[in-house]
């Protein structure tokens, strides 16, 4: 079954501005050496019922693998728990093994004398009560573990905003979840032609797209005056070494044309 | 009536991770000064149904104000108008105001040495095809108009994916489409606390946003290790005297709390 990726950003702080997100560029860019397909990413406040129908929505739009970014930590606004289990109907219960992570978690940096006590506080404690079915995933670099479930066909999966702490989980326990869904092969390529006007590009492209079926073409401008446009050459198929020479045979294709182009001008 | 924003993000070039989406981060800060609150934000890919349905799910989310990002230039992945259509069943027609802003645009690009022919070629032309009933932006920056069209209670505004075009007419267009709009006021105030630890903060926060009702505040850690919690502090209501004095109030009962839990720790 193709694996198809929504990706749901959690945030106040990304809808108001104040916070670029980085996080879900970074996701889509591992993902893409899997050769996995994101097919919609949506960001949404820090409110539970308005985190469910996202979820609910994605899932409706055919995502069968979503990963969640932000809102784990112990804090009020930290809703994205209680947003996927109003997703799914489900209760929350403390998981003995989320527990044992976060306690781990603040008896080290207690240990290492990052923080004044390793108490388990409500707050701490918060981290540890999952949606019911869902599982933790080990996280060593904060407090909050990332959470996986498996509901209706489709997986969930949820990583905290802090960057550092979402790639350790993502690089340490997402990536061997992921490995069982790869298939097929993907290739691609990023070009420059010394064109400055995407216009005079358009009939070349639907040409070499005709002629070449199953690679897309994607061009971007940069604004008038700098020279250039950049072209992003991608084809996904069987064999690996198939899409290569496809978008190889693409690539060169462009840059002949452009040329002849740019002599007949 | 209160303004609720949209923003639907469309290009692969995002969901494939080879281009980071600064846009959207730049519209809402330019918004933010106005008042206007963001709801929600959808990246799609380019595609005329998932375009069109990603527009009516915005509206139907209680948007009345959507700005699109990308997808207005002269190429086949430039499906953006396409999509709107779809999404009102509108037809397609040459308007001719945005034909003459896409004529003068050439002919000046020519005419400055940009561009070798200013002639009308039907990719050029295609940028001039809109949904029937919307109407041109001006863009003196690139060959596409942005778009605006006002339907079904809500203001959709396209604009282009390229950051100097989309500001252009931001600031140049839209600006003054807007400002019927604003209503109230609203107030801000970002502080770092020297807390290592997220989860004693929480205890704080409710504790003060219970005292002071009204305000919002968020929490945004820094990875473990680095000093410091960022508290982003925010509030909305009608008079700008109030909100300020609100948020400075809580800016200043934040940090004495959390000196007080410093002497205790």
């Amino acid at each position: 079954m193709t694996t198809n990726i929504g990706i749901l950003v959690i945030g106040n702080e990304i809808l108001d501005g104040l916070v670029l997100d980085t996080n879900s560029q970074w996701i889509i860019n591992q993902l893409k050496a899997l050769n996995f397909h994101v097919i919609q990413k949506t960001t949404v406040r820090d409110e539970i019922p308005v985190i469910g129908r996202a979820l609910r929505r994605l899932i409706s739009n055919g995502c069968n693998l979503i990963f969640t970014t932000g809102g784990l930590g112990p804090t009020h606004d930290d809703k994205t728990l209680l947003g996927v289990a109003n997703a799914f109907d489900l209760p929350m219960g403390l998981n003995d093994q989320a527990l044992e992570i976060v306690t781990r978690q603040y008896t080290d940096l207690h240990q290492r004398g990052v923080i004044g006590s390793a108490e388990m506080t409500e707050p701490r404690r918060k981290m540890a009560i999952l949606p019911k079915g869902a599982n933790p995933l080990d996280n060593r670099v904060g407090g909050a573990p990332g959470v996986v479930l498996d509901i209706e066909g489709a997986q969930i999966i949820c990583l905290p905003g802090v960057p550092g702490e979402l790639m350790w989980i993502f690089d340490n326990q997402v990536l061997q979840l992921l490995k069982s869904k790869v298939e097929g092969a993907f290739a691609e390529d990023v070009i420059y032609l010394p064109l400055r006007d995407e216009s005079t590009l358009a009939p070349i492209i639907d040409d070499v797209m005709r002629d070449i079926p199953g690679v897309y073409i994607k061009s971007m401008v940069k604004p008038y005056g700098e020279s250039g446009i950049r072209l992003w050459i991608s084809a996904g198929g069987q064999s690996q070494e198939e899409v290569e020479e496809k978008v190889n045979r693409v690539a060169n294709l462009l840059v002949k044309r452009c040329e002849d182009q740019l002599i007949n001008d």
